[in-house]
């Protein structure tokens, strides 16, 4: 934390805040459950709890002499350790340097390392405060019973981020810490919904949170989305045609939705569509849940190498190019998509961040950025639950971020991480490139403003992709379609859309079994391909309302493919793998 | 753990399991939010992830190479760091050596430390797995996403611990992690209940259980207690006259108790009435819920110094008894009094440890330990909220209690642990019979076979208290009855009950209020004290029943001391200003 920020940073944010609006009364969203939470009855106790000499027999603390811990330390990455430039980001440590390509990555890589003096450093957290100040980062504070709204130090570094980044447009939002978005998510859900209840998803949405909340029950309500995300017409559709008698439930009041880097379907809105969301979404008084995983992962679109025959030396040769970018912190920020906070002036966003994915998922941490009375409802909820996050945790990334890194050193931090599943995502889309041939299409029904691109078979070596179509146009046979996906800007998948029309029974299949046809389908696939040890997630997982056809896209399926952890070498064989499998499948018999 | 443990002992617990009782069905006590958790869809998907050379595109893993903590290490006790004997095992950094007495306190501490080599050692933690073994402790494993049950190191280390310690008679029992007893309890209050059920609770009981249970809402039940617990008799008599239509809603199927150095009232209770309570949840089929975050703290009864004036002096002396004292690991194990998993041989019992007193609050770690069906159920409760303890904090924990420790060095860890709250627990009742005159009372309404004691105001100096009763006998104007309270043998507490009866206007003040004027009387005590810089708990914070008068103890209001943090110094002060404040509040007037 940038202590300056907790006292002229943090009052100038205050007093900016103070033009903006405060958030509206939103209590009736309320569930009875967490209506029923009661405030602590120990003010009288925390009154005097604070006078100086005061002997306190009143708390149930246990003794911290005898806390096993006496120091923590950890050696850490500087904030400075990840490359920014795409082709060095490459921290491959699965692949062996057996081919000219992996030894360019990996001279490439070890040449950065020996350029820099130090990419690690230790931290250090000592057992007794250094200070009296509760910013102080000591594990007699960290390893006690602590307050659920996190430590001062995190909390501190956390508001400077959402005040500078997210700039949400009411003034009296808080934060509060919790142990990561699926909890959070599901205090969301006590606090907001009643059994019976409706909630609004993307048509494929993360499982994670439909398991957290469909046993209440809630009923799911899928909204249609494109390769932007959620379609408003369709959002809009749903609500002003809501119908209670007819669908059993009264009109869905709650959103939750991953803005950046959908899982599955890796799409990012952009700021226009957000705003005609929130708009909607303010005519139908519905809560937004925001959650965010992949947000700072937010990168420029992927660059087809069409013209570089060799992808991956392309992209090495562009190093020099990198380097001499004009990326700068403020840039990255800039880029980023905003956050529906940014147009929130009436506190109906709660936003869900997680350190999952920028620090890493076992630290158990996160936090929500909403209005005052969510915020205080949420800390009462986490009172009686989680009570509050591991103070070990707590203390080694306070410690990294708040003391270490700081802002500034977190945002170049950030701009590492993005860098790296940048080049990840490249790596994949570069093999779909090689192994497939790409055409790009702005027809396809599914797409809008985002750029989709078909992989279809390659033609005979020597002929080129392109004479493939060019045959289609002269009246040839055509090759068919195999699938299409939009190179995603953010997250870690590409959501991978078979063109199961391009099998020969497709039809047969679809009479027969309708839905359940194209499932079928999809598990041989799925099957086939797990045989041939390539796993990916079939689509089914992720759908919001299964058993319910998906207008338009009916005659998809649908792959989800991570590009975050395999190497390169095993994602180039996978990519392989899926081609000879899909090209066997789409065979006439 | 041991390592040997997860082959050779569990074999041997799992063989002698065998001839043990499976778990009945309790499928019945499923809420139906706990019935419609659906399992994960991804079966298929973890058979073929298995598989070697399996190239692995369906997860959604951050990549482990840009986790920021390339390493951590601690500094921490040696599992002996802890004195045993009572006296040497004064940490009290607080106090300042200006006394005799604190001078040998001091003296005795540190001779202790120089009379050992090494009481800390350091513990590390490395990013790259050092084998292929499940129980291996890396970086690379904790700090990714990881299964809900908790590192297999840290499983097989409290599976030893449950096996030899609790000793559980069923066969089928499992154990699950979870991030302490607060969300525990909360898991279990949604698996167990309905909307508008009862909870089985002490009729003083913990405020943070019952705050998680009420707001389903939950109604709360209360069993009357006595100096070792929950009175059987009053459960039965609860149970057995349950009239649904006067009550409102059906018999409880749930108790949540505390059964070992209970919050507040400091009981604990021994084997014989845990049997007799155990057959009256089965025969009303009720599950057992036993949280027991004070377990280990149970240590032998405090012991009267009457007889030596200068108790902690006298204390000292004793000092080379107990370094003779046959007082080994194996005693300590047999003077635990049996946990109601040891009767249990039907799995209703969901028994919740903590780490949050042996190691400490900050790790947020503890763990269920109850029937297959439970913990299953619980295990997707957990998937679809917290997912997992911090991966941070059990590396940290799993290293010290599994690797280094071990078993057999916890043991001795929490001989340690017990020792320091036995002798705070001694310098609290030491400083009552000092600075009041004390009667052992075997008659005293609320007392059964455990001691009670009553605190009386002193008579002038020189006549000792004996005296001031003897007057009594002799027909002289008795002294009144101040306090009593049954010094604990567990936990962190002493539970006094203040003779409000004696006070010269109680029964006016009775008659006018109520129930209402106990409260008010004893919050005038309560701000005199806090007032006077001694800050206690008013035992109206524990009232499971608020309104309902307590039987048997109408005229007595209570105050909850805690002896775990205060200093010796801070303590004496503290119980002489409750004397002087209590004197003067009875003093006729």
């Amino acid at each position: 934390m940038d202590s300056a920020f907790a006292i002229a940073d943090e009052q100038r944010y205050r007093d900016r805040a103070l033009e903006l609006p405060n958030s509206i009364d939103l209590s009736h969203h309320l569930s009875s459950l967490a209506k029923n939470r009661q405030s602590s009855a120990l003010k009288d106790l925390y009154r005097y709890a604070a006078r100086p000499g005061m002997i306190g027999l009143a708390g149930g603390l246990p003794n911290p002499d005898i806390f096993p811990f006496l120091e923590l330390s950890a050696q850490v990455y500087t904030h400075d350790a990840l490359s920014i430039t795409p082709a060095t980001a490459n921290v491959d440590s699965g692949a062996e340097a057996h081919d000219a390509q992996s030894m360019v990555k990996k001279q490439s890589f070890l040449s950065w390392l020996f350029g820099k003096k130090s990419t690690t450093e230790t931290i250090t957290i000592g057992k007794q405060p250094a200070s009296a100040s509760p910013l102080d980062i000591n594990l007699n504070t960290l390893l006690q019973y602590s307050s659920a709204q996190g430590h001062p130090a995190l909390q501190a570094f956390i508001r400077e981020f959402v005040s500078k980044v997210y700039q949400p447009a009411f003034a009296d939002w808080d934060v509060l810490l919790n142990i990561g978005s699926t909890m959070a998510w599901s205090q969301v859900v006590f606090m907001l919904l009643e059994p019976g209840d409706g909630v609004l998803y993307e048509e494929w949405s993360y499982p994670g949170a439909m398991n957290t909340a469909s046993p209440l029950p809630t009923h799911k309500v899928s909204i249609k989305v494109d390769g932007e995300g959620l379609i408003p017409e369709d959002l809009n559709k749903v609500l002003e045609e809501w119908d209670e008698e007819k669908r059993g439930f009264r009109r869905p009041r709650v959103l939750y939705t991953v803005p950046t880097g959908q899982n599955p379907t890796g799409a990012t809105m952009l700021a226009a569509r957000k705003k005609v969301i929130y708009d909607i979404c303010v005519k139908y008084d519905i809560i937004i849940v925001e959650d965010e995983p992949y947000y700072a992962l937010y990168a420029d679109p992927w660059q087809s190498q069409k013209h570089h025959p060799k992808q991956i030396g392309a992209r090495y040769a562009d190093v020099e190019h990198y380097k001499d970018s004009k990326d700068t912190d403020e840039e990255f920020l800039k880029k980023l998509p905003p956050s529906y906070l940014k147009f929130d002036y009436q506190g109906r966003v709660i936003r869900m961040d997680t350190f999952s994915k920028t620090i890493c998922p076992g630290s158990r941490l996160g936090w929500f950025t909403c209005g005052p009375l969510f915020a205080e409802r949420l800390l009462r909820a986490t009172e009686a639950s989680t009570q509050a996050p591991s103070g070990l945790a707590q203390a080694l990334v306070a410690k990294l971020l708040a003391e270490t890194w700081k802002y500034d050193g977190y945002i170049r931090w950030l701009r590492g991480i993005k860098a790296t599943y940048a080049m990840r995502r490249d790596w994949m889309c570069d093999l779909f490139e090689t192994v497939f041939h790409l055409e790009f299409d702005q027809t396809l029904a599914l797409s809008q403003h985002i750029k989709w691109v078909t992989a279809y078979e390659r033609t005979a070596p020597g002929m080129g992709g392109a004479a493939t179509i060019m045959d289609e146009k002269r009246g040839f046979k055509s090759k068919k379609a195999i699938v299409s996906f939009v190179p995603p800007t953010a997250g870690m998948f590409v959501w991978l859309a078979v063109h199961l029309e391009s099998h020969p029974e497709f039809a047969q299949i679809k009479e027969a079994d309708g839905p359940d046809g194209v499932n079928k389908m999809l598990y041989e696939l799925w099957t086939e391909l797990a045989e041939k040890n390539v796993l990916v997630s079939p689509g089914y997982f992720f759908d919001a309302q299964p058993g319910v056809p998906h207008e338009g896209t009916e005659n998809f399926g649908f792959f989800r493919l991570s590009f975050s952890m395999a190497s390169h070498e095993q994602m180039e064989s996978a990519i392989k793998t899926i081609y000879k499998v899909f090209v066997k499948f789409f065979q006439e018999k």
